[in-house]
């Protein structure tokens, strides 16, 4: 099996509160464990803490930065961003971890992306032109990095 | 609150296995019928049955068409189909609901639907350019129909 060599950081807003949802995402992680590196970092999710929302996602904003830091290139998640299908998102994870090495996705809470964020990463992915809750939109990006792993490896895997 | 007149149908096929999915999705399609009348069909999962895969998919396919015979417009649900968003889809469920009354949404196992249930079908509709699992394509087509729900009835939402 080819494992990537590289490292894939997943920063995102916030603790899943539902066991459900962290069940099914604590599985698509361990199963992508199997291709390659891989860290999910959440940063602290700042909505009623008492600041507006615009400073609230600022802060998030900011907690992203600071946790993907050591990685060569950010990718941000974003419904209006560029839309792949899951062969080309797994040829842009090879491609990518072949030249940086060390990757991040970034992904936001309830508010979204800052707009230092979106300055500041290099690309931008949409999973759909759907609205999600982040919830689901974190489940769908680690089950297609997952799926990516599968397809570079050359294996099957159901729909 | 803005409760729509009519009905809709979800028919799927098999049971989502997964203890995890089923609760998140029997969590949805409860908040989805406080909206409208709707209705959850699992019809029989025929892989593994014995039977080469075009065949198994061809029953599954008679079994969505039956059992959505009562209802006046069918949707097929796959990933080339035509892409909404958020407010585009509920704009599409008010117009069907008001138009047809009753209407269906018809989605996939891990073979996908056969071509008689594509040429029967009215209309499609493409969750995203990404293949998906079939349960979490079921999650999302749920979750979006009760997000319509809260658009038509001009509720907020978190992402």
């Amino acid at each position: 099996m080819e494992r990537l060599a590289g490292h894939i950081t997943i920063a995102a807003v916030g603790k899943l509160r539902s066991l459900q949802f962290r069940f099914i995402q604590d599985d698509y992680l361990k199963r992508l464990g199997r291709y390659t590196d891989v860290q999910l970092v959440e940063v602290k999710d700042m909505v009623g803490k008492g600041h507006p929302d615009e400073v609230a996602m600022q802060k998030e904003g900011e907690a992203l930065l600071k946790a993907t830091e050591g990685v060569n290139r950010r990718i941000a998640l974003v419904s209006t961003g560029r839309q792949v299908d899951s062969l080309e998102l797994a040829e842009f994870v090879r491609n990518q971890i072949g030249v940086y090495g060390r990757m991040a996705f970034l992904i936001g809470g309830p508010l979204g992306l800052s707009l230092e964020v979106l300055q500041t990463c290099q690309d931008t992915l949409s999973l759909s032109r759907l609205t999600f809750p982040h919830e689901i939109a974190r489940l769908l990006l680690i089950e297609q990095l997952y799926r990516a792993g599968t397809i570079i490896a050359g294996e099957s895997y159901h729909k």
